[in-house]
């Protein structure tokens, strides 16, 4: 089924070993999944990859769970499998309830809804909508 | 540009009518956007929309300005400009800060990678991941 | 497998209820499939989306066969897997013979391939198709 | 905006100009639309792609105007804008009334959604709808 | 899983058995891969597929490596688990590394990145980006 | 048209001004393009998307060329204008020839349609395809 053989521990060259014990103390589990795994075989695009998942799902400007629902959410629409499946157990874990999930699946779909629509008309933006405040960034 | 021509208030059929005005008490505006003006072709159709609309987009077990930011998530997904930006306004109109927004495009920028690598070394779901809670729905 | 559990029958709410009732009758059948024991979850949602399957796919300006095959043709360009399937096996329940299936499969084929060429070489809309017809609702 | 410049006639190689005479020939009409004009710089392609359109989009199982309603609803799904404005045009010289235009957007966005739904859920297919009918090409 | 019967040799029409054998013919090796089995209902269609594959997979201003890896990243962004598969097979019979692989993937996943940042933010095309080179076409 | 305002480079923030530094070192051009500009509102984030251009599309065990067409077709696929102009820019300066990007185009274009014929027919995949070589990282 996978398009490279998944790593185990004993297989790993020390950068992506360094990596993955960050894996484990960031998370608080002995538990790498298989994407990593995978990632593995190029250790310094999993360092870069898991970089930029840490620096980017933490607490910001928007909470964590926002984070991953919004993840969630890309990844259903991106259609990726393995995505979807491993941040909705992540979301889970962050405290989604089975309430927020399907609230999260009727926006999504009425989203793509919306969405083939207006392309489908080819609708034109309103020129209200066209430009950015006049401070966006302030 | 537009693949149908947008309708004016005077062109309405009576049904499409009565939506404008509740689009227009629901958000407290005269503006109806060129979305609706496309879809007004089909009154019963836009009936159907923006009723969905309404009973998925206000407040429930997630907020407004979540779901609305779900909403432009997916809308980037699937490539749609007019949604993308009319549900950029929404989401600032909602309160969405520019350091919100910027976390947002990070999030889908970096979900968008990791779904392609996965999908690419077709990764297999790990087994705790693959089900369901025991007890979803609870 | 699944995100969700499916619900059986003794699990389902009421309103849930009422809309597997309505399912059977519309299609004279007992099976309900497991998309819908998914949307039973959220029960304005499933009562929503089956409102709207019954409003849109029914006889009409097309035909339901011809709205059949555009849902699979959508489906497929969609990637949804479950729904290729369901479709599939709809289109064909209303008559759709396996010469025309290689038919569309064809068209979807040739329609994605010209697709990404011309969105890879950026062509412009020609004048002549920029536009709506004058009276497009006439 | 053109990523390759569009070919005049008087630019185009001899196979070019044969394709393009035959589309003038097949179509009744001197217009050759863009698309063809930026192909012209690869002649072999060209001939290729045109000579699957005239094989796919004539009379067979499908009637033509069936075929490029499913063009449509795919260059939608797609997001090849190009394509949407040219084969909606093409769909409306072969008699697609602005009501049927509007169910094939319906469809299209109701599929979109549920497409998103059953992905989202991950929603198992039924027993029923995996495999193909017993003689499937009887 | 399929969603036709997948075609023995012994089941093929003349057109489809000739396909076959050119298949054969062309690849040194007695194995005909699923893909070929299922189109094989609709021999026009298959020769059509078949005849596009040899006109443009072979070597030209390309390479035949350069244009199979290619070919699995667009796989990989149209979420084609077949085609990722079977081309990445492809690649690797044609001399593809490990190395090249991850590296391959490293930027799929890099551009889908980029992708969806530069769509979110509906950055317009900068000027100089915007028209093809004086004489594109030399 | 843009979400963001583009930012000029007396409005950066002294990390952005050194990652528009770097690009400018790297690229041995003054010319910062709209992606960047606009990037710019989050630092963070343009050093992070910024890092992972340079660690990924120099030179390797794929050629800068090679990755640059790569990225271009993903960028079709995911039907990204912005990144199909500018990546087709950077690839026009790094070498590709007008022959070249036609049969890129041609390899898109095909594996396109592929992709939805084989999602389509959902055929499944070879038993040889499915697993990774025997010792697939040495």
């Amino acid at each position: 089924m996978s398009g490279v053989r998944l790593l185990d521990d004993d297989e790993l060259a020390p950068e992506a070993k360094a990596v993955f014990g960050d894996i484990r103390a960031a998370r608080g589990s002995e538990h790498v999944n298989n994407f990593w795994r995978a990632l593995a075989h190029d250790p310094a695009l999993l360092a870069r990859v898991w970089g930029q998942v840490k620096a980017t799902m933490g607490p910001g400007a928007l909470d964590p769970l926002t984070k991953e629902m919004i993840y969630v959410a890309v990844s259903i629409a991106n259609n990726c499998e393995y995505c979807v499946a491993s941040h909705m157990a992540a979301a889970r874990a962050k405290g989604m309830s089975e309430a927020q999930l399907m609230e999260l699946i009727a926006v999504v779909g009425l989203a793509s809804q919306t969405n083939r629509i207006a392309s489908g008309l080819r609708v034109p933006v309103d020129g209200r909508f066209a430009a950015p405040p006049a401070a966006a960034d302030s």
